[in-house]
């Protein structure tokens, strides 16, 4: 069993060439498009999978592809996919669960520990000239109120280093409380931002979750704090972040900083601020995590193909 | 009971002035000196009580001192002070235990993520421009093998870090093997360099360890690991790690760029390599540590003068 033909929107460099030979081993057919590739109505009539990375896939996008039968998601989340739509269709929409855990998590207290302890401005200092540590600022994480918002496998495994390896109280705010772990204490949202000294946000984005950063809870976070957000940044409503941002008394360090995320103006309206550090999303990129993601994407549409379909999503 | 005459060579910057004012508190006078300056022969003749930083105190200089009772470190390693002469002269050595422990740990981590996701690379690119991950390498900590060079207060705290938060697999290397973890694994210096991913050198410097990196334990590091040093870098043989980083397959990472570290041109040296990544000595600089560094220091001399000594070290 083959695909007759397969839409893709993912770039040929998103995946080794290896792998492009195992899924043209599946497919009679594959078409690459760019994202707002203008070709894409007529592509999709006769496609019967559409591969996408981060990309958004709405309702107009789904009747467009009548024979489409099979979504596959290089990524984890899948909270620009309608889902529920493509499952009326009888689509099966499949994702990457887990394959990033690790990565996302460490990189949080990359960045985090780069803002801490001026990482970037002591290697560039030290690399011009002799720098003394004099007019350098630090603090610690132990110790410290370590707030992780979503504690599904990213936020646990960050709760884990934050907690059992830094030594940082761990709060929580999951929208099912769990028991997870003794010494992870539970909290409502708007009660974890106001003591919380870091804040890692770890949610996925879906009807429930999207603008949960409302105005009032921002404005609540504990001045001094630091928020490192690795998930969407559709969770936040972005006008009421921009207000606190100007306050100066907060910190935001976020890596969701292309075009599929933020537009510019949002992005530039964010940049400004000195207490507003972006970069890439550079969350999944590790070896480790590239390797994995190959492995489960095309895994995902040889066990579809044989009608064992592992990592459905609706 | 007061001092007669405290000599410092710690300058004023590095205590707050109200930790300035509790020395004051314990002393007829005190005489402010650079670590260089020619004045200090004459100034210690009749001081009883010398105030220093990471300062070597050598043989000659306590000779200069016949009156000289406490000599009191800002820090914690006195490697470079004759304390066993100090001793036969009965001067009475403190150091500072355990202040920077955390500080230093989880600088371990801060400079090892940033090599490991290209943090400084990416934040400044994000800054400039909207910047793609696809150029961006990543790896992880999880899973690799760690290795620890020196389990005491540091070391220990680093491998609770790596192990016990991130998940690498511990091997460690201790003058005297310790029963600390059941999982932590010990090694001989020469096997642990051979196939560990990530090296942290822990180790204090001493008449034993001085040196203890020579040219074979060197040679032997594992190609592609990462090596960092938050110890005084003459646990080296230079001359062997000029000639290791010079063959590119290995990167170092220290934090001791000061002059009382290393001289300009051995630092120029290993500057020279992009595989050799320097830091100004951020180990200990964080608020948490600066203020417990105070509170300590002044509680030792207070100590001596009452005299219940704290913090000896000879």
């Amino acid at each position: 069993m083959k695909f007759k033909k397969i839409v893709s929107f993912i770039p040929n460099e998103a995946l080794d060439s290896n792998y492009w030979q195992k899924i043209d081993a599946v497919a009679n057919k594959r078409v690459m498009l760019a994202q707002d590739d203008h070709g894409v109505t007529k592509e999709l009539a006769d496609a019967d999978c559409l591969l996408i990375l981060f990309n958004g896939v709405d309702r107009i996008t789904i009747e467009r592809a009548p024979n489409l039968k099979y979504i596959g998601a290089l990524a984890t989340g899948v909270g620009k996919i309608d889902t529920k739509y493509a499952r009326s269709k009888n689509i099966t929409v499949t994702n990457i669960p887990g394959y990033s855990t690790e990565a996302v998590a460490e990189l949080t207290f990359a960045v985090l520990l780069e803002y801490l302890r001026e990482i970037c401005r002591a290697k560039t200092e030290s690399k011009q000239t002799r720098t003394s540590e004099d007019n350098f600022h630090g603090a610690e994480i132990k110790g410290k109120d370590f707030g992780v918002v979503g504690l599904g496998r990213i936020g646990s495994r960050v709760a884990e280093i934050a907690g059992g390896g830094f030594g940082a109280n761990i709060y929580y705010f999951s929208r099912s409380p769990k028991q997870m772990h003794a010494s992870y204490r539970f909290e409502r949202l708007d009660q974890l931002v106001k003591h919380c000294d870091f804040i890692s946000i770890n949610l996925e984005l879906n009807d429930e979750t999207a603008g949960i950063f409302n105005a009032e809870i921002i404005n609540n976070i504990k001045p001094k704090s630091v928020v490192i957000n690795t998930a969407p940044l559709e969770l936040f409503d972005l006008n009421a972040l921009d207000s606190r941002l100007a306050e100066g008394d907060i910190t935001f360090i976020f890596d969701h900083t292309d075009p599929g995320d933020i537009n510019d103006s949002d992005l530039q309206m964010l940049k400004q601020y000195e207490n507003c550090i972006t970069y890439p999303v550079l969350g999944y990129v590790t070896d480790e995590a590239r390797t994995a993601k190959q492995e489960i994407f095309v895994n995902n549409l040889e066990s579809f193909l044989l009608d064992k379909p592992v990592n459905i999503v609706n």
